[in-house]
């Protein structure tokens, strides 16, 4: 691990910086994929599957047998786990839905903003190692909540041409409608375009592989919008003496064991919480069934001491984290002067994989500094804000002259005519211009 | 213009189509540019404003005293306008605001959400020949809004050097914390890299050529976020019987003079409608000073006749216009279900110029086809939502097995492990295990 003991303030972008990934070779493969699977639909589509998931198969929709098969097979404490979280997660996301908001901004002029679900979505969930049906909930039930009525979940299959059962159980228990047997970048570009069996979507959410990645990004220059950006996953601790470091070091590992490529970085006014924390870490790290990817994370990752609270604060708002975990006396401190983060963990009882699962809050979360500028998927992310104006006879003669006004100081004199007309109309008299 | 009688389904998308625009030549010069801006900073601006803009300039940021001159050279009259728009914009994004939201998802397990603003943000207005202070308003007010510490504002001098007095009045009005007489690709390079004199923003909003298009979207590849794709400018008009056709022809007209590329389609139910309104198009077309461009766009625009308006809603919502007009008897119908429109005008008095400029509700809205997965912007595009959770002892014992159970059959150990820990420290256990 790497120790930086009060970094100086031109040094941090060093400090904090991430890996940079570069992508150039992986987009001309992106684009082969995407022009095939546009031409050729699904024949593109298993012939890749074919090649990357190593199974020849002749349809990829999931039958629903084939998911009440999957839903036997799962023990029903782990059901009733899924259970518990799909509620969590509904409450949480059912509680940000806003109302109409209605304004008569001048007498006579309403205006009014709705919002109104994408109607179709598409989720894409990684297959590989860890089935991720945590994600499934994270996605589908807010696109249930939102009233989306097409929710459509990729995912790649095995060698054997299953579905992880879990993933099943948790896409039919959120209401998504089909699931297709299919990964990678042709599962995006088949989103993206549509082919003989899969329906185009609007929106794109999910996590993946740089392959996956560099897909939604295209798709996302073709019509198509994506969740966000994504990179890999990201935690930052903040700890004081008030912290108990070997759950400083459970939650820094839990971030670690996510990929070689995961950030991890300990902030601490502490010596003593830094070294404790280090040496917690070698300690718990021995007996993980995925030490050899959370080795590689912790040993590029960084435990910082800073000497106060303000200094902490700064880093951590520079940095951006994905996830920020404040074990402090001074909490408050932290949660009212936090700008940039992605998910908010506060205390000692509050694991990062808390958040991941079960308490209510997502999961999907803007990465690579990208918390400056990006919510984490909620319940807006499935819907969209429409206005709507209704303007009287009135309202109009009350706005009419200000709109000509500006219409004609920016040259454009049909908007102003538009309002001319109808205040002609209104005063009965006639006008020679039009 | 191209009228078209009951096109059935399967011609819709041909019907529909927008103008698909390439644009791989315009990205290598972007990409060209943005490297030297990234090297060179404020060098490789001025030089390149000097290429495009045709002046040469030692400095680019806006002094105070340029500003209060151009304050003065404004009529009283037009200030009061923008005053008044402003004032409209105010309420209506004010009425946006979202409060704090807070759950206890279960015993213990307290979950919020609330929303902090970007720190900063670059707002891009285009020069050439319309000034579109407009987009100053559009933009500004919601950032000010929302609590955005540094708002930017960049845009593109003229051959003497000199911006538009009204976008800097408007600018100066709403808030803009620096402006720079920058425009281009380089304006956007310059707000995504930074450089000595311009600091980068974390998010990048307006409109632009299509240079400044494939540089925003460049851009927000390379860190930043930006507001949304943009298209040319559309607008669709609903009418029936009970529309006036000079002021359906007035609004095809006003969306028409934007640029030779708009986006212009008349849906109705009645065939004397569709004559009318064509009649009444040349009949104004004549008078307009943009004739030129206005012509362009009207002899690509579609006159659509339809058999009832149960089609008509089917055809509008597959097309998702950015502007939407009802004018029609039966508006509620296409109120309660118009499913993909960025800004919707009901009634004859309710002009598109009205939401160009002055009732209130924003003009920044999704193009080509975007309404149907995009928002226009609102407040909440300065904003992030940050989500925050804090759980008692009690909290984790509640929640504590679920996530022990999910955290294994997703085969993350020290996920599990960060729960366990926390477990058994309250439970008083010694786990073998950590």
């Amino acid at each position: 691990m790497n120790k930086i003991y009060n970094p100086k303030f031109e040094d941090w972008s060093e400090v904090l910086k991430r890996p940079t990934q570069t992508f150039s070779e992986v987009e001309e493969t992106v684009k082969g994929i995407f022009k095939e699977v546009q031409q050729k639909g699904d024949q593109a589509v298993l012939k890749y599957t074919s090649l990357f998931d190593g199974i020849n198969l002749t349809n990829f929709v999931v039958p629903q047998n084939e998911i009440d098969t999957a839903i036997n097979e799962i023990a029903s404490d782990l059901k009733s786990a899924i259970s518990l979280a799909k509620s969590n997660i509904e409450k949480f996301h059912t509680s940000q839905r806003t109302t109409k908001i209605e304004v008569e901004t001048t007498k006579g002029v309403m205006c009014w903003q709705e919002k109104r679900s994408i109607q179709r979505v598409g989720l894409y969930i990684p297959g590989g190692s860890a089935p991720l049906f945590s994600t499934v909930l994270m996605l589908a039930v807010p696109a249930k909540i939102a009233g989306c009525k097409e929710i459509v979940l990729c995912t790649p299959p095995d060698k054997k041409g299953s579905i992880n059962p879990t993933i099943l159980f948790a896409a039919q228990l959120c209401g998504v409608t089909k699931i297709y047997k299919i990964g990678g970048i042709q599962a995006i570009a088949a989103m993206t375009f549509g082919t003989e069996s899969i329906e185009k979507v609007y929106k794109i959410f999910g996590p993946g592989n740089q392959f996956v990645t560099i897909a939604k990004q295209y798709a996302s220059q073709l019509g198509v919008a994506i969740d966000m950006p994504a990179g890999p996953s990201e935690l930052l601790v903040f700890a004081d003496e008030s912290a108990i470091p070997s759950f400083v070091a459970s939650d820094l590992l839990s971030q670690a064991e996510h990929g070689k490529d995961s950030q991890v970085i300990l902030v601490t006014t502490s010596k003593n919480v830094l070294n404790d924390v280090e040496q917690e870490i070698y300690k718990q790290l021995e007996v993980l069934p995925r030490k050899e990817i959370a080795q590689v994370a912790i040993n590029n990752s960084k435990l910082i001491f800073v000497d106060n609270d303000e200094n902490a604060l700064k880093l951590i708002n520079e940095y951006g984290p994905e996830h920020f975990i404040i074990c402090a006396k001074n909490e408050d401190y932290f949660l009212n002067n936090i700008e940039n983060a992605g998910s908010i963990f506060i205390g000692n009882y509050t694991p990062e994989s808390a958040g991941d699962y079960a308490s209510g809050t997502n999961h999907t979360l803007p990465t690579n500094g990208y918390s400056k500028s990006y919510s984490g998927v909620n319940l807006d992310s499935f819907l969209k804000a429409m206005t709507f104006q209704k303007i009287s006879k009135e309202g109009i003669i009350n706005i009419g002259k200000s709109i000509e006004l500006m219409a004609e100081a920016e040259g454009l004199q049909a908007h102003k005519n538009a309002v001319t007309l109808r205040l002609n109309k209104i005063t009965n008299k006639q006008t020679n211009k039009i």
